[in-house]
């Protein structure tokens, strides 16, 4: 059976170049860049390509802004835990929003609950996004970091960065932005967008697990969290994962060639889906604003029915989808996102995330349309009433 | 020019196997673990697999003791800084070496540098060994956390761990080991050890790099460092590396099944070196314990020589070695562990470290041989006097 894989927002397939890209440092070019031998300066000069071709895919200015890390969630804790570290005596608090993937949410939990901080998460609108003025509002003299993400991984809505960058900038706040789930299905540019510290994960854009980076702007004074060898200027110590560096910097490449396309194909391809959906399944609804959006993503609640139900059901189907995040998959607790908006749990258990990317083919969507509305209605008779 | 590589301490060629092991998860088996439907539970799976191998590698009583972590020095920071964090009503006394590798010594510093804890570094002898009694010496009421390396990472020498356990066992104080440079060069067997907390690095034993473990004995108390996702039970968020844990379980079969042999081939071509270079080289002298030390470590001084110099010219003639720990290469400051020794610092600056592996034939040892005397005598022609 041929597997529909529709949750690109969980994590994408690789490209077989990057695979391609990344053997050689999974082979005989096995150097430590910090070696001083020809085999390591190899490993080293690959990663310092890397890192040019990573500021080149954000629009950094200088390449020594990129900070290579394990992944996304490091990478939002380095800002994070790295901004508190040395803005002490400045004060406590922090602000966010209450949609915030777990690993931005989680981190600020923690700290809140050991004292570390203060913490302000300001809410979104039933939209799903957060507005400026609500952000304006919450910041307080003592406040040294602000915590937003660019786009919702549930929903796909994409938050007024630019609009509360440039107000950070004005009051002097550092300002950090979870843009893990916008890489690959929007531009991402540093300096348009503005703010200091930018979280990237390469799993999801068609890189490999286990590598990310934090971009932080030129003059940005912040701590490192894992400490060690003189890699990555103090900020991040470890033997660089070289192999995983080059394949996620392909990766970049590769997405950013095919960027303006593929935004156009997926949101049309997303767009009819959702028409159809809307048209042939009986009281369904699309979470969050519907233009101000992921292209790819579609967050649809199918009233009556219950998600993890209906991910084992397509699934069986050779239908790959999510009930929320990845990393609160298996939770029986709702996700926060969609009682953001608002919604009653009985509702946001009934809600799927559809996401699109670089594999999806107009078959893909048709065979998904066909099979949803069956799955839908047999679900809809054995649902037990609440 | 074929090179001969005689640096596995700084990392060590990945078995092709590995590589092998690793390629379904950089390519069709991309799915994320934590989701629900059957390619993210086969993902699941094969990092349940994985967890089990590495249970099996080092005699742990159950897989749930493995946390998966990004590298040797993220599970040592996990270790100090998790440790600290659900201790702080005990005391802040941090008991180590002053032979530690920088992800232990970098680590504690910052921690001590920021008042967090107050540290004690135990001197080792002029053997690189540091002593149970020096150890319980400087134990105090308020000591939270006892972290010595199980095998020094530039010279080789082997720590009494068990002694220093067993002491921690006694007092109550939780004992953590970074085993980073011993996995793959001498049998690790967690209960003989004992220890609650121990480290490892994937890429030090023919695994990738960017994926290593903290062993965390059963009922060990432990506090995240990175907050995302419930990944590895909310001891580390962050979807998981797959691909590389998969390679490193790999890496750590391969290197079960042939650790007995390589143990008595490594030490036989070491020590037959050793042997021929101090016959045929004036002023030579091994660094460290000649009996208690891992069987492939040699680091030996070669008087009025420069190391760096060495490095450069054993590279030009195809020979990879290393001047010190390849995390501070490049650094003008002698190695803190041959001043630790007692060496003076142009004395710590004429040593040069052979790391043999997997890879390493009687061939390349008889190829360095030939070409050494050559080389240090040209060094001392030119060196410039001090």
């Amino acid at each position: 059976m041929t597997t529909i894989y529709l949750d690109h927002n969980a994590t994408a397939p690789l490209y077989p170049e990057v695979l391609e890209a990344m053997r050689p440092y999974l082979s005989n070019e096995f150097g430590n860049p910090s070696s001083l031998h020809q085999l390591g300066q190899r490993a080293r000069k690959a990663v310092e390509e890397a890192r040019a071709q990573m500021a080149a895919f954000i629009g950094a200015d200088d390449p020594s802004e990129i900070v290579f890390t394990s992944g996304g969630t490091e990478s939002d804790n380095l800002a994070i835990q790295g901004m508190w570290a040395v803005s002490q005596q400045k004060g406590k608090r922090v602000v966010s929003s209450n949609i915030e993937h777990a690993a931005v949410r989680q981190v600020l939990r923690q700290m809140a609950a050991s004292h570390q901080i203060d913490l302000t998460l300001v809410p979104v609108e039933p939209d799903g996004i957060v507005r400026g003025e609500d952000v304006e509002k919450s910041i307080t003299p003592d406040t040294i970091l602000i915590s937003i993400m660019t786009a919702n991984n549930e929903i796909g809505t994409l938050q007024p960065i630019p609009e509360i960058a440039e107000l950070c900038r004005r009051k002097n706040i550092p300002f950090h932005t979870d843009a893990v789930q916008a890489a690959g299905k929007m531009r991402i540019r540093v300096n348009e967008m503005g703010g200091d510290l930018l979280s990237l994960s390469g799993h999801k854009f068609g890189g490999p697990k286990g590598v990310g980076i934090l971009y932080v702007r030129r003059g940005t004074r912040l701590m490192g969290m894992i400490h060690g060898g003189r890699q990555e200027k103090n900020w991040r110590g470890g033997t660089e994962n070289v192999a995983g560096i080059v394949g996620m910097a392909k990766a970049a490449d590769i997405t950013r060639k095919n960027l303006g396309r593929e935004i156009i194909r997926l949101k049309n391809l997303r767009d009819k889906f959702e028409h159809e959906i809307l048209a042939r399944i009986p009281d369904t609804h699309i979470n969050g604003d519907t233009v101000k959006r992921l292209p790819n993503t579609s967050n649809i609640r199918f009233d009556d029915t219950d998600n993890t139900a209906m991910v084992m059901a397509l699934d069986l189907a050779g239908i790959s989808v999510s009930n929320g995040s990845a990393c609160a998959s298996g939770s029986p607790e709702p996700s926060h996102v969609l009682l953001a908006l608002g919604l009653p749990q009985h509702q946001a258990h009934a809600c799927i995330r559809f996401s699109l990317g670089s594999t999806t083919t107009e078959k893909d969507m048709d065979e998904t349309l066909r099979i949803l509305p069956r799955v839908v209605a047999k679900l809809r008779e054995i649902k037990v009433p609440l």
